[in-house]
């Protein structure tokens, strides 16, 4: 059981593979994807789409993981993160896969059992959670992490 | 050179095909795509993209004309349009479209010379611009048909 998880965002977008064997999660891969402000915005998402896609192809995860937009003053960023959001949406239904939206409370409570924890404790949790045998630079990154394992708490629960 | 033309949104999202041959603009399809509320958003968003694909695989149009956000008070509504743009300039981008946005003021101005003109005057301009021999029921494919003519008039202006 696979699941591809995303902190989407257009300057810097974190993914996360997870996988599940014998009731452990482990980290298959995670990244984050960095663009240009160089480039115009729609280009910016067409790369992050392109980026995603080759990790679907790569992993073929069968479940699609992604934070659910927190709002915030800044209509401009808030509308930009919404198309990307829709755009890899899109990409994961294609690609037959089941999508699951978490917003950031929901995420903070399902890795350190509160949701009002801040982000050293989140990644304090992650790290006590799942083997990382990489340096992970940006936050983008724990963060897909957590959406990911965000999403295997929840299956235990739900069962779907 | 032919334009798909959007105006978006998931409970109706208006669609035109316009091609240009020797200087005059000609209406080869529209339609509005609708969706049920009693679907979930994301599949709303799949069904929309799903319909878009199939116009671009029947026509083949070389660019894509949709109409910009306009910010209103329902920031659901705005996310979701949001969601729904990136979804489809995504699918532009990826069948080599050139990807081109307007406001409503831009559209506004194109069609009837005037960026204040209301709802009336907008559709009483289509109707002299180019010829339409269906019924149409909704604004949106009135919308989209406006924004597929915006098209046309900025490329005169700008050859791009």
């Amino acid at each position: 059981m696979k699941v591809l998880a995303i902190d989407p965002g257009y300057e810097r977008l974190g993914v996360a593979v997870i996988e599940k064997e014998n009731g452990k999660e482990k980290l298959i891969f995670s990244d984050t994807f960095k663009t240009s402000k160089e480039d115009k915005f729609i280009d910016r998402m067409f790369q992050i789409g392109r980026e995603v896609e080759k990790v679907i192809e790569k992993y073929h995860p069968e479940f699609f993981s992604i934070e659910k937009l927190f709002f915030n003053n800044n209509q401009k960023t808030a509308t930009n993160v919404s198309e990307v959001r829709g755009s890899l949406i899109y990409i994961a239904l294609k690609n037959k896969m089941k999508v699951c939206e978490y917003t950031p409370l929901q995420i903070k409570a399902a890795v350190t059992g509160q949701g009002r924890a801040d982000k050293k404790q989140v990644m304090f949790m992650i790290d006590r959670l799942i083997k990382i045998e990489k340096e992970i630079e940006y936050d983008d990154e724990y963060d897909a992490i957590a959406c990911g394992l965000t999403f295997f708490a929840t299956y235990r629960e739900n069962n779907l």
